[in-house]
């Protein structure tokens, strides 16, 4: 009993705090552990296991739109990364470099890859030379490094994980198609794995990416009512290829320059299931992205037979799921808790009556509901309930996310919401920039994106200037 | 035909120059390139999928034996990698150091990991505490860099990818068993899924792993004789947990060290895969490994009718194996190269006769044996094919590793073999230093590991200074 009390005492509540109780779950769920490097963390395997779920399932989807894997160098030489000036000018201020191999200084530093245009732009420069050289469509899955200056589990760390698409096309045309493929890729893949609601959108000049034409970002809702964007997609045009002179000779044989793409996803998704899904017992992971979907938790373990139920229902749940048997000797309630800390979704509880009486309890951890359930019909209500959960689960999201969509017509009531009203923001915006600094300066509050579906204009002027408006924009204060 | 002949011109014979063929193969199989960063080479994707196999299959192999996927940060504080005396006196030499972070100086140079053995020791000694805790058997795949002033594309690179295995047991014995357990499983891939037959052993003294108290080696034969490392699994006692102080409580109640072992595989597999399988006309990959087993090239694709029944049969076999369609608008002589120096193992033709005849030809790439196959057996045919390939593959690879083994009952003989018999030498030696060191200075050969099998003893005298011997050892010049 002291040592459920631990389990369960350790974590802040939400509403108490918000980040703090972040930062409990992160820990107490084992999904990290700090290290010695500052701003660097250690994923420890529950957390791993996690983001090996989301790779599989990414990698699938890529490779089904023609993607190929490929592994760049990890450094990139200075000269290299100031090709492009914006490019350079963005990254440059966060870049750890590298100046000495082995005993020897060398003679151009490198810079830890903080991501890898730059590289990718050598490469194409080289093996691009025909039009039949095109598309190339290639990622790669590593980890970068970012010199942050305040760092978070997940969402913003000194080294993190993630993939980068690096893509070459013959026209504008393409290589915009690719930009919102992907885009809508990482979408149906939140919503439909993560169980997480987006906004798609295009980010304003201010947000894009340095060097990027355009780019694209999927913005979700987390519980507290901030923003996190959770993927982003850019389309370069030939913002790269001119300065790296990546050019093929096209059907008629004249000199082109490419089109270029980047897409990336990273760790910071595991923060972002984390905080949309989370609640007071710690975790609460989507059916389709838990490394473990059940556990079986015997009751009264010593008896006679219980142990040996319990593990023949762990392995026949095991044929089409990720089942675990907790046979640890830790008492029914302390793994009750722990199964509640980790998130994982159904918990089934067998003890020498339930055996008896030939059934078993299933309980949710979404909603706690408890079921009864015939032995023998038991691997089909797992499966179904994991459905049932992972649906759910999209639903209570989305619920909370739209009931978190503020409008708001002018300066007062944008104030007004940006001050008491957690979630995203709608206004219309003249398109300058001068308001979109005067409303991260007055609220700390950022244009999160100009939704891809804007027939829906809620007003004719800016809600900062009152100037004509041209565009629809979701603001918010974010991650 | 202008093509063709460029394809096979550009290669080396393996008779002419071994080193220049083994370079031509890599860059003209697509494997990989060089990039901007000397010692760094770009994996492109035909080498990516191979890595990603072996991966795949690894981790598999792995998980199976209960090893569990972390991540751990790329860097380490330079005051962490000095913690233990004889590592850091391997490593030191040969590590890249991060000195700035952003604009500013760090406080603390951090090295990019060379391998995580500190790194783990650090997080282990935070994470465990009691005999409950024990055993962790944890990995990560990454990259790692070592400052090489050779390198060579898989074999020494700056960066290269990996896996490392870092455990940590309660005794002497379970350390043991899972450092040979590692041992044993990577020589049943290399064996099983690589074609690719290994010694298996213990190295010396002098060739042992910086910090271990036993280093336990495979090690291949390649084409010209020279042997190959091919994995490594060590076991460490208590050298690092006794300057790191990694304790727990056993369950007396008394405090003892952790006994630790660590354990890795790299890209350099994919170079072993080439020098040990290829020829004259490129690669040859196992099937079990090969990203595509099966190509289906059609034979006059232009006549009605081809291209679509070539899309049927490749897709047929696509059900149950790795097959491509080579569609593109090259010549089919032009395809047949292509096929062979990307080492596929089975390719399809058919032609409009074939197709009136109900059949194809299946052309083994090991052999470039024809058969003549019904259509509607395609499926059943191709998948035996590849099995017979997979077999013949490690038995002809076995055949050629017997028949390159010497033994050497003395110096003369020792010095003979050397000179002029390229393979593995089989000696006993007297165990001391010296003669290691005379061996490899005047012979250019060195130990390369005391195998298990060691029953056969050929001699009772050092073959270098006739004392008395205490072990068979294996020699060869390696790579």
């Amino acid at each position: 009993m002291a040592q459920e009390k631990k389990l369960v005492e350790a974590i802040t509540s939400m509403s108490e705090d918000f980040a703090q109780w972040y930062t409990d779950v992160v820990v107490k769920a084992d999904l990290i552990a700090y290290s010695s490097v500052k701003g660097c963390m250690i994923i420890k395997p529950d957390g791993y296991a996690i983001w090996e779920n989301i790779q599989h399932e990414l990698d699938r989807r890529f490779k089904e739109t023609g993607v190929q894997n490929v592994y760049m160098p990890m450094f990139i030489p200075e000269s290299l990364l100031q090709v492009e000036k914006d490019h350079v000018e963005g990254f440059a201020p966060e870049v750890a470099w590298v100046t000495h191999g082995g005993l020897n200084p060398l003679q151009e530093r490198l810079c830890v890859r903080p991501t890898s245009e730059t590289l990718f732009c050598d490469f194409y420069k080289d093996i691009i030379h025909s039009h039949r050289d095109l598309p190339k469509v290639y990622n790669q899955w590593c980890s970068v490094v970012r010199w942050e200056k305040e760092t978070r589990p997940f969402l913003r760390s000194r080294e993190f994980l993630w993939q980068e698409g690096h893509t070459a096309h013959a026209t504008a045309e393409e290589s915009e198609a690719r930009t919102i493929q992907m885009l809508n890729l990482y979408a149906d893949f939140c919503e439909e794995v993560l169980a997480m609601p987006v906004v798609r959108g295009q980010k304003t000049e201010k947000e894009k990416f340095a060097g990027a034409e355009a780019t694209y970002t999927i913005e979700a809702l987390m519980h507290d009512g901030k923003a996190l964007q959770s993927g982003t997609s850019h389309n370069f045009g030939t913002n790269f290829s001119k300065p790296f002179g990546i050019q093929y000779t096209d059907k008629n044989n004249q000199l082109q320059y490419v089109h270029q793409t980047s897409w990336g996803m990273t760790t910071r998704l595991i923060g972002a299931i984390i905080m949309v899904h989370g609640d007071d017992s710690g975790l609460v992971l989507p059916p389709r992205i838990a490394p473990t979907q059940v556990v079986v938790i015997p009751i009264q373990q010593k008896k006679e037979g219980v142990l040996e139920k319990a593990a023949e229902v762990c392995g026949r749940l095991g044929k089409t799921m990720r089942s675990k048997l907790d046979d640890s000797d830790k008492s029914p309630g302390w793994k009750f808790s722990e199964a509640e800390m980790r998130g994982i979704p159904v918990r089934v509880e067998l003890g020498p009556k339930d055996i008896e009486a030939g059934k078993c309890v299933l309980v949710r951890r979404d909603t706690r509901e408890k079921i009864e359930c015939p032995l023998d019909q038991v691997e089909a209500k797992v499966a179904e309930l994991l459905e049932t959960i992972q649906h759910d689960m999209y639903e209570r999201a989305k619920a909370h996310r739209d009931s978190h969509i503020w409008d708001a017509h002018n300066y007062a009531e944008f104030t007004e919401i940006a001050n008491n009203k957690p979630g995203f923001i709608r206004a219309m915006w003249c398109g300058d920039i001068e308001c979109e600094n005067k409303i991260k300066e007055d609220l700390a509050v950022t244009s999160r994106c100009m939704p891809f579906n804007d027939q829906e204009q809620i007003s004719d002027v800016c809600a900062c200037c009152g100037k004509p408006a041209k565009k629809l924009v979701y603001w918010g204060k974010a991650y």
